[in-house]
């Protein structure tokens, strides 16, 4: 904390990707100077030419050290980890160069954040393919915070206003989701998302579990997992005092919880959080063929440091043509600040 | 058809549900008389107190024979199957009694469309726990309808305004719904919902696949359903003529495809469909904590007649309150006069 505001890391992304130009127009937002002391991680040549191809006529300081940064409305400070060559840096294509320079970023942010040198972490979008190719073989940042924070219980939460959805399990196949779906399991994600919503100032936040299979498994007719385990669990939940119903059959559950009758959700697998959360957050433009509005914040709970996303991928087809939104880098910022300060 | 008119038969649905009050009220709308020929199918009695209920001041005409119908504005024609004695009907609560009622009048409408005498069936909601008790061994009304008419292959189809969805698999559990995927079901149901978008009038209708892991499998990471079944069904779907793309990342597709980007899609399972599809029709209104939308119409393709239907439940708990919005049955009824006049 600096003058009573969180010192925040936010990585540039991938560097052929859309990342340095969110996080450039985010930091051109003077609003985000009122709740935070905000940097970037990453390469400041990157930052300085996405800074001169979008005109933004603030001061780049790049540092080394995080109390170089000065933190000022008119300077964007760039934590210069010397990564890119920009005359070797294809936009908009997957590369080794920019996978490596999207892993270090990432790699010193944690770092960071585990020296308490700053508050909180904010991630830009990343190509999995390109880390791949740099030999990193994660399949994503929640792998990568897990693995350097060396921490074994954490979970996939999304965020958009009041809709806010944890995962039993993410990056699995479906079937293996199903697998997954473990009383214990349930209840630990059960108490991160609550704790979570506590820590964004719900006092007493009312949970709902989803079913694994439709209708819930209708009394064990349709699967028997809703009995075996995820009764189960919300019966344990309950009596641990946390403020749960469920299961409920997963296809109304979450246009009731979007409607604002709970405070947060249980999804049982990947895309059954994630389907309703982008129906929400991100919105097609039929004219551009492209996505107008990609709202929503991507935050990994059970780590020992605080880490929100943007939920977005990389977006190589619209990268370096200034025209990506900054929405959900903003909003990424505003929950970590959120975070930082309950 | 009569005076170019479609003749359309309607279910009451479940007597203690709120299916005769969204059947009166639609047939209260004067515009659906425009547009087809309609009675419903079911029990006078019940139909009269519900006029009542309603102070709807139409004149009710009880039929025995289609014949007998007069179609005009001003009147409620019902084919009376004679079900319920009112005495015994308690409103709201699941019972063999409405169970029976709302079966039989399913049944005679099947009848009536395999004979020619209407030119489509739209059904009320009906519960699956009453139609049980009254021995019909069913898990809705798709499954009554497919034994009725003999039919194998039939899937059920969602649709809300230019949003489209088509099931490879419904009611079966999820791990059952992973092993459904395979690339002739996946060309059966591409070819029904092509169709099902040339008879709504759409020329070359585009329709995008769906993926059934995380991130369409991820080139194998997570599962291989993609690479064996869906990958070869999207390609031989081309090599047949059809319009279609895919796999798709779940997530992401079905924002993109009610952004307008394609006229349809087809989801893997019942609730990768079913959430999207209720994340844009049905909306919670959080003052009163209960539903005040439900748009949407489930189509059942693949039949040798006509069904549309509402695709919400029997909502026991505001039956014979009054308060039941009409407008899932009015759309039901809309694409039920679009699919007989293509």
């Amino acid at each position: 904390m600096l003058n009573n505001k969180p010192v925040i890391g936010i990585t540039m992304g991938d560097p052929a990707s859309i990342g340095p130009e969110i996080a450039v127009k985010a930091l051109n937002n003077n609003d985000v100077y009122d709740q935070c002391n905000p940097f970037i991680v990453g390469d400041a040549g990157v930052i300085r030419k996405t800074m001169n191809d979008l005109k933004i006529d603030k001061e780049l300081k790049s540092i080394k050290e995080v109390g170089e940064a000065v933190f000022d409305k008119n300077i964007i400070n760039v934590f210069n980890l010397d990564l890119v060559d920009p005359t070797k840096l294809e936009i908009g294509k997957v590369s080794p160069l920019a996978g490596e320079a999207a892993f270090q970023s990432v790699k010193k942010v944690i770092e960071l954040a585990l020296n308490k040198e700053i508050d909180a972490t904010v991630t830009g979008p990343l190509h999995k393919e390109s880390i791949n190719l740099a030999g990193h073989k994660y399949s994503g940042h929640t792998e990568i915070y897990a693995h350097y924070t060396n921490t074994k219980k954490y979970a996939m939460l999304l965020v958009e206003e009041d809709f806010r959805v944890i995962h039993v399990s993410t990056h699995v196949s479906l079937r293996q989701a199903c697998d997954a779906v473990k009383k214990e399991r349930i209840l630990e994600v059960t108490e991160l998302i609550s704790d979570a919503c506590k820590r964004f100032g719900i006092k007493n936040p009312k949970i709902a579990i989803a079913g694994l299979n439709p209708h819930a498994g209708d009394g064990g007719l349709f699967g028997d997992e809703e009995i075996k385990e995820i009764i189960p669990a919300v019966k344990e939940a309950k009596e641990k005092g946390f403020n749960v119903e469920g299961p409920f059959p997963a296809d109304t559950l979450f246009s009731i919880a979007r409607g604002g009758a709970f405070d947060g959700c249980v999804a049982m697998y990947h895309d059954q959080g994630h389907i309703p959360f982008k129906m929400v957050g991100f919105e097609w433009d039929r004219e551009s063929n492209k996505m107008k509005s990609v709202k929503g914040v991507n935050i990994t709970l059970g780590l020992p440091i605080i880490r929100t996303s943007v939920d977005h991928g990389t977006a190589h087809e619209i990268a370096g043509k200034g025209i990506a939104s900054e929405d959900a880098m903003l909003l990424a910022i505003k929950y970590a600040v959120r975070m930082v300060n309950n």
